[in-house]
């Protein structure tokens, strides 16, 4: 085949197994968009980058697979810096197509003309440029590689136009899956074993895709062991509901997980590294979570698959099934709305295989509990703290999900960072329900302002309310064309969610917190 | 005065001349949240970064003085980078405040954690750390110098966290100014003078801050030589309207640009460089647009102001005042919107001193024109190519110029980069009318589109259509608490530019396109 660089390229991914593109493409990318069509990849317009991101980490978190992220130059890929941060954090694989100035044009620092290398590196496992056309799709087959992993990771191509509109592009070869399963720098099942068997208060932490597999096997490590099964406070999938292992989470504050943790004498982990602290607060002086003189041995490597880690560890160990927890006690859901009434009731109405993508912060303070009643679902958290990232994921959940209804558990604060992900759900159909916890503040931020600097003053205030104008979540769904609600009790929640699961498409819930 | 680092950094700012902030804080600035209650420096919330970025530069822009940028930690800095670009890009000072960790948390590498510094490089002319308390005053000082210039630009402090909360700050010495207005690399008036009057068909381009001092010299040395008075494609600022020399603006498409400048054999820049191609286009293959064999001298760098060099130039040259420019003819302003029709409409409307904000590509083709009758004003244009910063000027320049008018004309694709913008000038009450260029594409990049790779197919189109469903800016301007209008003809568009114009506070006009 010989064939434009752009068409090469375009073809090596969706020969690789990417299925399609989450693009805002520019004057750079005419070709890469042109052979989107000549290749057959389908591609959802997103009105800012930063959608693009989040969609290919939701994407990527429900179908463990990749999908491309088209950018327009430097900026077009500053926009999806923040989403993609959460990606790499979740180590969610993505492969990020950044069209170039032609490689004769870059001399003359056009306006558009930016360090696209550095910033990608920010971001990166690896970024790679296509030199010619010639090596187009070749360049593509590694970045796909790369991209699947282990560990998967966000890898980023830069295509200057005139390798897209070159000829003489080549076919790629295919790129060999380096050996999977076992990471070099994991420790023994027999030593882990060893080493929890002869523990006083061992601890399993998981971490990154956890289901119930891994859950599962867990259980079954714990019984063996004593080990208390501890979850990361961002896992990328958690895998929640009736029947399913309930982990431990760790807390978010630092001072609340140091004292969790405290007594373990030995952490195992499995798919993550030991926790640290969110931020370094001066009150508490450290940035590690587990206790310091605590054993630390390695399952599987964070990134990595942890599950055929855990199932060796607990065949060694011997373990039993565990038995079935007990849901708990479901809480209020009828009255005026607060977040444990409105977690309540999103668990009550959960259809089984949803997927709930949660960016409430402080409103989703009752979900863990209320989730770990509700029929069987996978929650996608936010990884990296880069807020704006729920309801972009929520749309590549649902595209990557297709008959699964995507439950997006939404804080106003975070949302009003991306709201142009509804105008994509829209016109995607996306089956997303937005359930947007509106309290008109960044309530997090006032939490994090009490622990720190203590109260603050009118400017100080005015920096963290959403006020003066309060935002009609109502008026912006319509904007983008997603129909709307506006709901203030539990009954009146419980109402809108049973007609959007039984209507196709998206719907947003503006859910006012009392 | 012994104060915590946060206290004096915001001090060393006020001090040097900078009264406020555009922001969006997170955990890691709230010592510096807090100090801008204690010093006294008031602060805008946005409610995404790229608003804060925009913002900035506009305040810029038509204030000359440089704003605060106050956001958290590199996702923040990422939000706000294409904006930060577009400033970079208008020589427009800022002042980037980014909070970091706490030093002592950085080698956790929490999961906020990204490379502040790879990503403040590529837009910042310089980007210096906080190392302690001690030295935030000085080290904030001297990036307000660096800002201001000149050349002025945007400069980055990163402020880690135990910086800010760090007690024993000392004041920062007043940071001498460099001295201004005559560069190093400029050359010399009289050079400029005898190569203008021996060339045969000499070219003055000016950029960067372009007024009425600035084009009534450079009207002056036409008068003595003959030359042409060219703008650059997009000015930093240029004054327009009645009674104001117009310039030729070099057009956007490199070959008609290459055409129009064709037969220059001197270029004499002033406030600018030599101009180049937007893209580099397979078709022209090549960058620069003048021609090669003419001539280049630099009357004032890019980024210097001009004025002074170009005064020095018309008096040696003894060119006399200028006539006065004839208004060209007014096109219609009735009957269904088209570009034409509103440009005309919009410059007929325009109150004396208004600042326009154009960033409505395609829509925007008659303005030119038809700006050159409007009453006096000054129009900046979106000088990085990084879409989405109409919006966010206009909320900064109607901050940075209390008293007068900002039209935003936008684009409806650009400005669905930025809508939060509506947010912060309703809170502000800020004196925007925002006409929104509705016709529901991508349309540059269908002109783009057909320049290069000629018509595309369905996945193209798809990508270029804001359809299905169509964005309703009334609804979303609503959502965002600025009261919204919708109009089809020149005189609903009258009509509600004169209702604005006559109410203070925000609001916006979604003026549909035939």
């Amino acid at each position: 085949m010989n064939e434009r660089g752009a068409d090469a390229l375009v073809r090596a991914a969706v020969d690789a197994g990417v299925e399609l593109c989450f693009a805002n493409p520019g004057t750079t990318e005419m070709e890469l968009v042109a052979a989107l069509d000549t290749v057959g990849m389908a591609a959802h317009l997103v009105l800012h980058e930063t959608v693009a991101a989040g969609a290919a980490d939701g994407y990527a978190r429900v179908s463990g697979r990749p999908a491309m992220v088209l950018v327009h130059l430097g900026p077009g890929l500053g926009n999806a810096l923040a989403n993609l941060h959460n990606a790499r954090r979740a180590g969610s694989p993505a492969v990020v197509v950044v069209g170039d100035h032609a490689s004769w044009h870059l001399p003359a620092d056009a306006p558009l003309t930016t360090d696209i290398d550095a910033l990608a590196a920010t971001v990166s496992t690896s970024v790679r440029r296509v030199g010619a056309a010639s090596d187009a799709a070749a360049t593509m087959a590694a970045a796909v590689a790369d991209a699947v992993g282990p560990p998967p990771g966000v890898a980023t191509v830069v295509v200057p136009q005139d390798a897209a509109w070159g000829e003489g592009a080549e076919q790629a070869a295919p790129v060999g899956r380096r050996p999977p399963a076992v990471a070099a720098d994991a420790d023994s099942t027999d030593d882990i074993a060893a080493a929890m068997r002869a523990a006083r208060s061992p601890a399993l932490l998981l971490g990154g895709v956890v289901r119930r597999a891994e859950l599962e096997a867990a259980v079954r490590i714990a019984g063996a062991t004593g080990a208390t099964v501890w979850a990361d406070t961002f896992c990328s999938v958690l895998e929640r509901g009736r029947g399913i292992p309930a982990p431990a989470v760790v807390p978010y504050f630092a001072d609340r997980a140091i004292e969790a943790l405290a007594g373990h004498d030995l952490l195992v982990t499995a798919g993550t590294r030991p926790p640290v602290a969110f931020f370094g607060y001066r009150s508490v002086g450290r940035s590690m979570l587990a206790p310091e003189s605590a054993r630390h041995l390695v399952a599987a490597p964070a990134g990595w698959p942890a599950g055929p880690a855990l199932q060796a560890l607990a065949e060694t160990l011997g373990g039993g099934a565990a038995a079935a927890p007990r849901a708990p006690e479901g809480g209020p859901t009828t009255g005026a709305l607060d977040p444990a009434v409105l977690a309540a009731v999103v668990a009550g109405a959960l259809p089984e295989g949803a997927v709930v993508v949660e960016e409430a912060l402080t409103s989703a303070g009752s979900w863990p509990d209320a989730e770990a009643g509700a029929a069987p679902h996978e929650t996608l958290r936010l990884t990296g703290g880069a807020i704006g990232d729920g309801m972009p994921m929520a749309l590549g959940a649902a595209v990557g999900a297709p008959g699964r209804r995507v439950v997006a558990l939404q804080a106003d604060g975070s949302g009003l960072y991306s709201p142009q992900a509804l105008w994509t759900m829209a016109r995607a159909g996306a089956d997303v329900t937005v359930v947007v916890c509106a309290n008109a503040a960044y309530r997090i931020l006032e939490v994090e302002q009490r622990r720190t600097v203590g109260p603050g003053g009118p400017t100080a205030a005015s920096l963290m309310h959403l006020t003066d104008p309060t935002p009609d979540w109502c008026a912006l769904a319509s904007a983008f064309g997603v129909p709307a609600r506006r709901v203030a009790t539990g009954e009146e929640l419980a109402a809108a969610l049973g007609r959007s699961f039984a209507t196709p498409g998206p719907a947003l819930i503006e859910a006012t917190l009392r």
